[in-house]
């Protein structure tokens, strides 16, 4: 399309954009992508853009004008309105009839040459005319033989200048010499389940009702009221493949297994199968089925793990040696992070020559969960896997799938987490876990929602995980429990717990300066009893009520930090434009004590009216009060309630809503 | 050279770069290059990066070691010996080799896998060895027999953690699915005047010895030594072509000129020729030979004006009137800028389909002049011709002269200077000009040193042009041209001054509120007598000295700004870290008071040591004081001089320094 020799529009700094257009943006349907464009020209023509946008495979793109705002940046939105992949860019062109309509307001009528530019402008009319088809180029054509005819000057000017003429030249402007940008951008686009999801945890076979007795795909049925009850969206399951024997973990990882040691989950694969079998004791496929359906119905997703390795007894190891990386004893090496061993554990090798046959079966594994109707995955340590398999196999699954959801369960170095949000991972596990002072929340959710990360990393908070007991709720008790869940809650979009340990308050670490669970579920079953003073489940119920209740929440976008006098109690925002939904959220960050302070609401941020009162209304504790200007005393005792979830409304009626007061 | 598929390492943002490589950074010979990347793998691997460069055209690549930093980002510098262009890319793999050492270091030698982690290790060496040649070959193969051999595991781990071993391994790493970007980034190189550089410009015309006598190319040689004992090094001639007669401009841009109006030297081409001839009055083509020789030896470069435009009597109008834009009444369309008319200059049309004549054409303009011995041009209004020329015309002549320099006489918007800069201007002018604050000087020196910019603009300030009497200049008296004087020589690298109204302080505008000159020499020749109390001559040679003696006046890299109490007192710093030169500048911005003030000098970003005195010399007024710690007194008389150049030297011997002291 370009002429690159005449083309003099200029396009640069579009954003957003992930590494130069490498990788793709990320939007839920629905949502829109705002573009910010450098463009301009050479000299003082004038130059039209337009910002191009189609579903990735359609032959047509859909056009919106970009807007000028200052100093050469240009702006323009659209919709994205279907799962799978869309791409966007822009078109610029120097445009000789938007400089000739602009210089000929400036000029004068008593101007000599104005008979000349009129007909200037009549050539230009006449030659969109032939880019026109039908009544359009009738139209231009006859415009175009008036301007350049003999009516009075007057007249033909007031022509030049209707603004009718300006719209129907736009839409057929010259676009010879259009600049346009090497490659469109990409963008992914998912359903809304994976902006906002809220995840639960549990192991299948610790439900078992009886004693001693294997929990199954059953039981999981079982609990589906009380998760669905407490407002979940998400059941994750760790592993429900066989497990292996060979080197099999003992209680609390001890490195020899007792008889009856159930082994972990994640040692994946025995002579019943691999990746692609269910483990005898929770149940066969058809149960498998079943607890999909009954999910459903529910309204909950069920999410499987993938973790690709293998315990020595995996079918892969005895069919296809040449995918793990032999030793020079014949032995296949196991993984290690010297000095430690897992010697129960085979990583795969990626650097493999017949890497084109496993690729494919490492898909086929979660093709083959798809077909089970599957399509959220929980991904163990993807960081510790090759970049490219994750780019072509998330490629290649939302291809056919574009539902499917990858959670990264990767915690490591900041760029390998944002490496692997690039490449395809819908979802991704966070610092969160470990992020506990005001300013460590502050700083990090600042990196997360205003940097380009925002574009492509998807945070999902989660407080505890079966290998992560962290230490601050070690110490700081149930008070300690509900400020991270709430903060997990409100800060993201999308959390989730491992339980039912959470709501329990567990918080026995396996030893002092570990954070490792005592007696881990992932090696032993363990019985939970619910109830209790330390059961947060309704509490969790009404946060996750209010989460739904709430389209604020429910978006990482409109997140912004109020300053507060104390250290310990931090305040921040959400607004949802489209809605005019506000909540603003209050925790002591401090399990101990009762804190108080005085926050300084940014009302222009929360699009307040700074001279008028707003309505507070506390959704966690109940309660309404009303608020004047953005100072403001809150206090809170974590013996009660650690935080305020306020929904603002400003739209309160007074006496001056009636006519009669002025 | 990378397989995609099994290439697990990633190499992410790596800088310097221009919009993601698209345009090359710039650098002169002896300058270095400091790239900066993120390189990472998946996994505990690791990783093993080199940085490469070479002269563009080489077959080879020259390899630099990169050197992890923090947080995945590496470093490596190289120097740049040879003007032309060079590239640079980033070579990454996962080390296997590397990842073998780290980890045998941290296993317990009394491990049963010893024997098999050293056998590991033998095969590394041993595939090495097939890469390896001669000597080295030979010195691999029998590490490797050794390494697997039956010797004692201690010595065995002896040689294989010896760092002889790790650095010849290092030489022949195994590099088969090393990643490399998709394209090199370029560097044009330059001569060392594209970075330093002191530009004079003077209208020859002006120059005949006697009343009414059109100045000639001999009378600017006369003037030479006047103009090399101020210390300029760039002698830069306003167009030296034909001048049309065609609406040829009266004095003070009247339109309509009176015989004997000399004309505007912008408006080019006559009978006599267009571009690439002489105008008759300056002199012959053998005149401009022995003006060019004459200044090579007074150690200056003749810079011509290039300005593509063409009066109406230019000989192009005729041959080639499909170069210009045509109007419907057949006539040619002229320059304007509604309700503006320039009717003595046509415009380039850059969109002609004839556009590769054209270019050719407009190469060639710069090629002859080339031809002629001139290699350095000020290129008029760049911005308003198209880019994409820009970009090839300069490219085409750098490949063949790349000692040549093309400077934009750019004022426009912020993003079309930088784009000029981008597409290849060696230097640009900026908005100097009108910065005369504190706050706008250091704001606007901190945008050009240290953003991207600083990679590709080349800033070159000129307190005054033909074209612009700047509103401080017309009130502010000798002591204002003396103190925006002192801040182009010593902010920037490059500057320059339009004489000799500067140095004697013309300062009489057109008409109030305008900053064109009164009696403007762009359209007559005005005699100038040099000498009485406003010829700042003598100062600018001891400024100009001062730049030459001081080589971090040099460069515009590591400019500082110091704070001050007094919004009138500009404190900054300029440090080269090689020579151990440091020169702090202060200014007196307030060209009617005496101002004092305190300030407080950056002493760790100048590499003084906090504790000790430092002497101060006083390179403009003379005189040497020995300071202590940051914060110091200064007051400035503009009457006097306003302002200090400082250079600071720590090296003061004291007791200290002998031995017997302590």
């Amino acid at each position: 399309m370009a002429k690159p020799h005449q083309s003099r529009a200029v396009i640069e700094r579009i954003r957003p954009e992930v590494d130069g257009g490498r990788f793709p943006i990320k939007r839920v349907v629905g949502e829109s992508v705002e573009v910010d464009v450098d463009v301009f020209g050479d000299g003082h023509d004038a130059v039209g853009c337009v910002l191009l946008h189609r579903q990735e495979g359609e032959a047509e793109w859909a056009e919106t004008p970009l807007v000028h705002r200052v100093n050469d940046r240009w702006r323009a939105s659209f919709e994205v309105t279907k799962i799978g992949r869309a791409e966007y860019t822009v078109l610029a062109w120097v445009d000789r009839f938007l400089s000739w309509v602009r210089d000929l307001k400036k000029r004068s009528a008593t101007d000599p040459d104005i008979g000349v530019n009129l007909r200037i402008g009549a050539e230009l009319v006449e030659s969109a005319s032939l880019r026109a088809r039908g009544e359009l180029a009738t139209w231009l054509r006859e415009k175009a033989a008036f301007l350049g005819g003999t009516a009075p000057t007057m007249e033909r000017l007031a022509t030049a200048l209707d603004m009718e003429l300006t719209e129907r030249m736009a839409a057929h402007a010259d676009r010879r010499y259009a600049t346009k940008p090497g490659a469109a951008h990409g963008i992914v686009v998912d359903r809304p389940l994976a902006r906002f999801s809220t995840w639960y945890e549990l192991f299948p076979r610790s439900l078992g009702a009886a004693e001693n007795r294997h929990g199954t795909f059953r039981d999981v049925i079982a609990q589906l009221p009380r998760i669905a009850g407490m407002g979940f969206d998400v059941l994750y399951l760790p592993p429900i493949h066989p497990i292996g024997t060979a080197f099999r973990k003992g209680k609390n990882n001890t490195t020899t297994a007792q008889p009856g040691d159930v082994g972990s989950p994640w040692g994946i694969g025995a002579k019943e199968g691999g990746h692609t079998a269910i483990h005898p004791e929770l149940g066969t496929l058809a149960d498998f089925h079943a607890l999909v359906k009954a999910a459903r119905s529910a309204g909950i997703d069920i999410a499987l793990d993938i973790a690709y390795q293998c315990s020595p007894d995996h079918p892969w190891v005895k069919e296809h040696p040449n995918w793990f990386r032999q030793r020079p004893d014949g032995s296949i090496q196991y993984a290690e992070n010297p000095p430690k061993k897992y010697q129960d554990i085979y990583p795969i090798d990626f650097e493999s020559d017949d890497w084109q046959e496993l690729w494919q079966a490492m898909a086929g594994v979660v093709k083959y969960w798809i077909a089970q109707g599957v399509t959220v995955f929980r991904v163990d340590n993807p960081h510790t896997k090759a970049f490219p398999f994750w780019e072509w196999m998330i490629g290649e699954v939302k291809l056919m799938h574009p539902e499917v959801i990858f959670l990264a369960e990767a915690f490591t170095r900041p760029k390998v987490m944002a490496r692997l949000a690039k490449v395809g991972f819908t979802q991704s596990y966070t610092y969160f876990t470990w992020r506990n002072t005001k300013a460590e929340l502050t700083e990090y959710l600042t990196e997360l929602t205003q940097t380009e990360l925002r574009e492509f990393f998807r945070p999902n908070f989660w407080p505890n995980t079966p290998d992560i007991l962290p230490e601050f709720l070690q110490w700081s008790g149930r008070p300690g429990f509900v400020s991270r869940l709430v903060l997990a809650a409100t800060l993201t979009a999308s959390y989730g717990i491992y339980g039912p340990v959470y709501e329990l308050c567990v918080h026995q670490p396996v030893a002092p300066g570990k954070e490792e669970y005592l007696d881990s579920e992932k090696y032993q079953i363990t019985r939970w009893t619910m109830g209790g003073p330390n059961d947060l489940s309704e509490f969790i119920a009404r946060v996750n009520r209010i989460r739904r209740d709430n389209p604020a929440l429910q978006s990482d976008r409109g997140l912004v930090f109020h300053p507060t006098d104390n250290p310990e109690i931090i305040c921040y925002s959400k607004h949802d434009a489209a809605s005019g939904n506000r909540v603003i959220t209050v925790v002591n960050l401090d399990p101990r004590h009762v804190q108080s302070g005085w926050i300084d609401l940014d009302l222009a941020a929360l699009e307040l009216e700074a001279g008028r009162p707003y309505q507070m209304e506390d959704l966690l504790a109940g309660g309404h009060f009303l608020w004047h200007g953005g100072r403001n005393y809150v206090r809170l005792d974590p013996q009660v309630v650690p935080a305020h979830v306020f929904r603002a409304r400003q739209h309160v009626r007074s006496e001056r809503d009636f006519d009669y007061f002025l």
